[in-house]
């Protein structure tokens, strides 16, 4: 199970919580963060899995202001979130953005609101698709719970156009339970933010995410 | 076989263009054109086929500057065309662009670049989705002749995700020969602009197009 | 006393909201209706002064889904709202948009939400500035009693940098003493939305704002 | 005077640039250095001035995929650039990210196409203003020659609106020459990119710049 821990732009300082994951005992968890594009480096070198929250869908050139895969990369990032709910993209600029992750091997999720935009996010090929309802995003209410349906429907959105895509669970997630429970409507990984990064204690809140897995 | 001229914001006077496709004997060719928002009413007058270059993904409420459904559709739009290169949308607003179009019934064709994003666009669910290449745009060379697998690898990539959605051909088209080869690698329609636009006689100009049909 | 009714994207009937303001009596108040731009048309029609909520930055060319300017004014358009808080643009577009009203001989108001900002949107050589602190927009708490520092200030930002340009005062107008009100800080105008527009009778609702007057 | 190497999303090795920069014996010159956001950290170490190519118009929260102020301090900036014309902002975004820069004690710099927006750009109170002819950028034609005009007209608009704010001028300068010219029509820096992100020996191309200073 992929859990995958976005930093937003919150004030919680990234190397605590990087540190704090990487202490976890992970067992059957895949743990990443990302946090934001500045802080990559510093992440990184905690020997965590770090995510970029974005990639431009730029190459090499004239192009201030973006966010260029290479840079990510030389900084230590191995994935990327694209189409945030919070930084939603054109389609084309999903494609390019994927194209511009695929020069620099890097793993890749796209979110996503509903069934159609999951099938549409997952005809461009990523690795990943995120199902994150707007609606849910930080309630501490679990999309697995309040609507798992969604999480069902989501699945085979995705495995109808390419069963190759994995799905991830977004939204509310905040326990161990939680992760279970997206496990067995499909789901191989979970997107969280809050639930870790406004913990008093992020390791514990990590370990016990990860702990019935 | 759908033919829509779209006017863009050409200078050319929207009803001489909307009476010489009127005055067509289209025969197997069913003709539309798309105006600009302000010149919809003015255009549907003539009785032709009109449809909005785009629609806004808003219902209806306080937004400012949008191009609603509703408004298009009281000038006497019934369709519509989404994610132009030269407008590209977000995926999340061409979704709701597409559930706008549907609250009043209206055609819809989304555009697209190149195969990963004719499967997304289909993926969505539209009547038709149209591949535009960009280099090939107002260039004269019509998409069937400079690139003929292109529009071959779109009808199969819109086919693979959603059988129902039919494919336009734009870019590049000129002449009925244009509009033949078109049809011969799958598609149902075409997409013009400056052929017609900035014809001496429009009139003749559609008329040549349609003619071999 | 310029009065600008913004129908957004109301469901109400522009043309019996524009025929509403044509039958009012407006003295020392001059009104005008800014509906949807496929609306413009039937607006204009009533005789009333039609403004569009946006222009695009555009000339004439190759822009599909962009509102040029001579096509509202085609319409019978003869202002823009521009940069309205539920449309904001970018400042090179701003100047661009000001650029396309001047070649249509448009009247224009820039809104902004600040000081500030008022005095960037006074500096690009708008005919009037709107300031429309977005917590009141729809609020019907009228900016001139709600913080009518704001306005003031409005005013005083936008002379530093041009006395030329008027200042309108918008976000939750709706009666006569609103009116009188922003006048007496010294607006020359008010832009108002949902005090008419759901008005259960708009004709009643604008003699009673321009009453006073 | 203040010279700024925009590194663009160019290929080359930030940190190379960085030590250039670091190793030339400045005098009356001031060298700062903007890589991506991701190469912050590492050109910050080399002791170079390090500045941003863009900051997000945010506050700390929920906000994935933008550019955090306090992100890029932690890792070593200390200004930013901002509405580049490879990366035009809504003017409330100018605002906000002025805003976010003074959270976190930015020198500021936003750039602008000509007068009128040098104005809308100078009354919001940045550090400086950048006036970068767009026909000019990457033409190894330095404004300073191609149009000594625009300098001038930039820098008295600046100084209409705001006497506090410098004037920096960007677009075509490779040589010493070229920016002892923007010094003599009073500009009180550069902005470069592919002068020296783009020489062989980078080292020397900023020791020409400088020298004539």
């Amino acid at each position: 199970m992929f859990v995958l821990v976005n930093l937003k732009a919150y004030p919680r300082d990234p190397v605590e919580v990087a540190e704090a994951a990487a202490s976890v005992d992970s067992g059957a968890a895949e743990i990443a963060i990302a946090p934001q594009t500045a802080h990559i480096d510093a992440v990184a070198e905690t020997g965590v899995q770090t995510w970029a929250q974005h990639l431009s869908p730029v190459e090499h050139g004239s192009h201030t202001g973006s966010t260029l895969a290479e840079a990510a990369a030389d900084a230590g990032a191995t994935g990327t979130l694209l189409n945030h709910s919070e930084n939603r993209l054109k389609l084309a600029d999903i494609d390019g953005s994927l194209d511009a992750a695929d020069r620099v091997g890097f793993d890749t999720c796209v979110c996503a609101n509903n069934p159609d935009q999951i099938r549409a996010a997952a005809a461009l090929g990523p690795d990943a698709v995120a199902v994150e309802p707007p609606e849910l995003i930080g309630s501490g209410t679990p999309v697995s719970k309040a609507d798992p349906d969604i999480v069902r429907d989501a699945v085979e959105a995705a495995e109808s156009v390419d069963p190759t895509v994995d799905v991830y669970c977004g939204a509310g997630i905040s326990t161990g339970e939680d992760v279970v429970a997206a496990r067995e409507l499909g789901a191989e990984g979970v997107l969280l933010a809050s639930g870790v990064a406004k913990a008093d204690d992020p390791a514990a809140a990590l370990a016990d995410l990860v702990d019935p897995l």
